[in-house]
């Protein structure tokens, strides 16, 4: 099966969540998919010394950064044809509310990258499965209303979802949000939305792992 | 079981290999240990622009960026406590050659930074064992001569193993090379030294990945 994963960039918090994508990459190799690569041709929306946890001044480019996770085979988003797909991916991490929709910025009023945007349409309309982890679901509950997903809990549980406000946002904008597990992903049947949490929960990296695993499995299952 | 992993910057052609650097991070989460990350605060030899493969020019520190791959979560090499840790870990990439020592321009006439060479030193003196991948053991092959370790095929056996000639510099140093394939470790009892090839091999990512986590099982055997 042919996978298309989608990139926001390179680190936690202006990019991909680095081990997000790197654990969607080793469940879609383990499952025989052959996957591409691809990130939008444009500038981060900032540059994070991810030391000191502040914004640096530099100018990255998404695509450039998220050569990196890629060994340097990937594309530009705008080259993306759905055709050439069975799914596609996106992993987390504050890229994806920065550099993919500006979410980070206005919330459930945010704006959707356009390639971004017609990617999601083009997937969906060909009733072809999009996974997503992290904060990425909220791309579904902005594009698909009316579509379920999960960001994890609603509350935060043990303090263990520290944004779980994020659960509140998809219901504005009338999406179901269901409460999982880090371990666990949600199957939205009728959209083929496959969601699960990872680092919006406070776990150990193998449960992120192995909760990613879930996704990927699930994804390729309805591909 | 304390670990202590080195990282080299973040992106294989001129940092860390990431898939290798999280690949370990996950088997050391699920082998239940306890990881702090370090790297050396320092300028990285060059920045490759990773979509085109080529410098760019810009200055990036070797800690900052690989705080990318920490979450923020990351010190100084240069305030690593041998006695708070049972092992250490270097995942690959051509930072290892590039930043943690000169191995990428002068090869087995390499020096290496006095933070890794004393790191190396001392969990060697302690007997407590030192992991490595990728190219990572040509720095256990230059501080220690005489070691035993792996970085895959000495031949490029079915075009699996494009940088075989590493192994004849290994040899150069006084070192024994092992043939291993990717899925394999070596360990070298005596000098409590697990390798792996890992991206040294062209290979698919999974196995990669399992690769590692023989790496990972066998050093948290001998801590």
């Amino acid at each position: 099966k042919r996978v298309a994963l989608v990139l926001a960039g390179c680190g936690v918090f202006d990019g991909s969540e680095i081990h997000e994508a790197s654990a969607a990459l080793v469940h879609l190799s383990r499952g025989g998919a052959e996957v591409k690569i691809f990130a939008p041709n444009i500038e981060q929306r900032d540059v994070v010394d991810h030391l000191k946890g502040s914004p640096t001044g530099e100018k990255r480019n998404v695509l450039v950064e998220s050569a990196r996770l890629a060994r340097g085979n990937i594309q530009d988003l705008a080259e993306l044809k759905v055709s050439e797909f069975n799914a596609v991916i996106f992993p987390g991490g504050f890229g994806v509310a920065k550099n993919l929709c500006s979410w980070a910025v206005d919330g459930k009023n945010c704006t959707i990258n356009e390639h971004v945007n017609s990617t999601l349409q083009a997937f969906h309309s060909a009733k072809k499965p999009i996974g997503l982890c992290c904060i990425s679901p909220v791309l579904a509950a902005k594009v698909f209303p009316g579509c379920e997903v999960t960001v994890g809990q609603d509350k935060n549980v043990d303090g263990r979802f520290p944004d779980a406000e994020t659960a509140s946002a998809i219901a504005e904008l009338g999406c179901k949000h269901v409460c999982k597990d880090v371990s666990e992903s949600h199957v939205d049947k009728a959209n083929k939305i496959v969601t699960t949490c990872a680092f919006m929960c406070k776990a150990p990296l193998h449960e992120i792992f192995d909760g990613i695993g879930t996704m990927i499995e699930e994804v390729l299952k309805l591909a």
